[in-house]
């Protein structure tokens, strides 16, 4: 704990009980002004006085809006192996626009021709099949609104102090869209399933050879050889001709650029199953295939980057939260680092391991707060907090970490990030 | 009716009920070749022998897709008037990507700085109030996948001879986005509403000073002040910085960069809501304030542009349908210009006032087909075929066209517009 944490946190102690603050039904927020003092409509914009721009036949952000981008992290000694983050904290509503999925690469966006790319699926199969994607066009297709989530999301939680990024530049390797395509079950049982077959390795074609181990159970579940994300063909950087979706499932399995799948009894040890996307624990054993994200929630706004400037009152307090499980049932809120929780209220539709938006109107008077959000999924597991995640996985972990997020909020009306006022 | 359909229709009757060409759930599909003849995974796809592309702040679509454009139907004279078309045929699932939402402009895309621009909210209210995009940044905020759909949209539906044009370029003034923004009815009742306030005149400003009336009853329903579409900032074309968004009501009333919202006890009797978006009806009288967009459907594959070439096999009928009234409970779908109907299946969530995706698999055999859609809705309204529609709203209407689509598949796998064949 800092400095400003420990003098905050005397403060915040002498304050009543913060769960009040939470505002009902009806309340009345500030306007900018009345029109009386505009000259309003006699001073009319430019923009109405003028013709506008032609139309155009595919659109762009306004130019005003050129700061909502994908934050770069990659390596400048190999500048295709990194990430991108999706910047939620400039977003609303669940959908993540194309233009702005996270990009996770091991060694950079590779320009394929969809009229040669090719998809095999072989191994312990009845017969070898491939498909183009005329072919795969054939197929029927279904429809998942889903997400999809680096294992390395979030893990500067990891560190001892608490990362100053705006969460999306944090926890932003998470994005959630429309995902079309063929069900991956139709192929594989085109293919004939050998009896031994348990897993298969997927093989994407970029200049990495990425591939990976995934259960055949899975790809005979929901998973999807996508070829659209939100109506349009996936973007080069998605994986452009084709992908794998496996809704809830962490995002190196959801291989882009999908070109093989092969049949096996066992997994491959490949190297982002062996010495990557693995953790020690704490008792010396290694976690491998932790292939599911766990339930997770952040607070969006307010959050790190932004203020509550020169007007206590009422501030709607909105996040996204998330499970590889299932559904959401339940995101609570705290205004006192965990001492007292209110129910959020969840946007709908809810749906199966997608992203669902949360909301509750929030009173703040210029008091010292710390705000948390906490999930709670269908099976009924609640999101941890740091402590407990650290106490069972240890303080050297890097992958799935999904503890709880806490905002400090200042009598000034900074955001900080910290970890609670007890660590 | 021309001759190609007169001789086509001999055919077409000789057939056998096409009903049960139907297919049930297992069948095969064609794949493009067994693995041996390929050399794979030997080998090695370009792509997978050079580092890829670096990564980007903001994603574009493929250079392959640059196909997947709207089409602009713009009057010369005026560039910035006219609409351009959501190319439906080229996409899937259900969410329109950002870049090819539909557009109408009347008199071009203005270009506002959001930090200047203000909505008024006037007229009979207690006290007059303006927001500027800041003040409204702190109230609560909802998300609602909906569409919008142009007036005019398929208008081309009422010439004598079936336009040749691809599904999107014919059918496309209609997109379907998850839009985010303040409830309208917070704003309102924050101003006060006077009793005798029965209407809301809305304005744009953008130089055509668009205004149009809308009953204050559906702005207290489930209108919203939108300021994100598909999670990011709504785009200049679609109204940046804030346009109104009212589920299942036609485009115009949608009104795009909002600038003023006057309570009024009688519509304005505006330009958009007299000489245009009203309609002759057979009987003389003239309909206006036609405010809803009634179910419709169409199939998006097959349709014209694309052929049935080849293989005689399995197809996957796929199309749209949606409703302004509710959500969509049924798609039926004939091969036989409508002697028979089969239900497709409704790809959920089936939401309200939303694009709702059918598909249904399809037994060609290299016979003369002629393929149809007809949704209902969950208030039990059905989309009219061509004959009904016309005997309502008589042979001159321009705005709702909502009857059931036709395409005709010829022996060939050629695919044209028909009207059906008793037309």
């Amino acid at each position: 704990m800092n400095d400003v944490t420990t003098q905050s946190r005397r403060k915040f102690l002498k304050k009543a009980a913060l769960g009040s603050a939470f505002a009902g039904g009806a309340f009345s927020l500030p306007v900018l002004t009345h029109s009386e003092e505009l000259g309003f409509p006699e001073n009319l914009p430019e923009s109405m006085r003028v013709p506008g721009a032609d139309f155009s036949n595919y659109g762009q952000p306004s130019e005003h809006e050129q700061g909502v981008i994908r934050w770069i992290s990659a390596n400048p000694a190999a500048p295709g192996n990194g990430v991108s983050w999706t910047p939620l904290h400039d977003l609303q509503g669940t959908i993540t626009p194309n233009g702005l999925h996270y990009e996770r690469h091991h060694n950079g966006v590779p320009e394929i021709d969809p009229a040669k790319h090719i998809l095999l699926i072989d191994g312990m199969v009845d017969k070898p099949l491939s498909f183009d994607v005329k072919s795969l066009m054939r197929y029927p297709m279904v429809s998942r609104t889903c997400f999809i989530e680096c294992g390395g999301n979030s893990n500067s939680g990891w560190r001892s102090n608490p990362i100053q990024s705006k969460v999306g530049y944090a926890h932003g390797l998470v994005s959630n869209a429309e995902w079309s395509g063929v069900p991956l079950k139709l192929l594989l049982k085109e293919a004939g399933i050998r009896p031994d077959a348990k897993w298969v390795i997927a093989e994407g074609a970029d200049g990495s050879s990425l591939n990976i181990s995934i259960p055949l159970e899975k790809l005979l579940d929901d998973a999807i050889l996508a070829l659209y994300q939100n109506g349009e063909r996936i973007r080069p950087e998605n994986g452009y001709p084709m992908r794998l979706v496996l809704p809830g499932w962490e995002g190196i399995l959801n291989v882009k650029w999908l070109r093989q799948l092969r049949l096996t009894d066992q997994p491959a040890m490949s190297r982002d199953e062996t010495s990557q996307y693995t953790e020690l624990m704490p008792d010396g054993t290694a976690r491998q295939f932790t292939f599911i994200n766990e339930a997770k929630s952040l607070i969006t706004s307010p959050s790190l980057g932004m203020m509550l400037p020169d007007n206590p009152g009422v501030y709607q307090i909105s996040g996204l939260a998330w499970s590889g499980r299932g559904k959401i049932t339940r995101v609570e809120i705290s205004a006192d680092g965990g001492d007292t929780w209110v129910d959020a209220e969840l946007q709908g539709p809810v749906l199966d391991k997608a992203f669902t938006r949360f909301c509750l109107p929030w009173k703040w008077q210029g008091e010292y707060a710390i705000l948390q959000s906490r999930s709670t999924d269908e099976t009924g597991y609640v999101q941890p907090d740091r402590e407990t995640l650290i106490k069972n996985r240890g303080k050297h972990g890097f992958f799935h970490y999904n503890a709880i997020v806490s905002w400090e909020i200042t009598e000034e009306g900074d955001i900080n990030h910290v970890y609670g006022y007890d660590f």
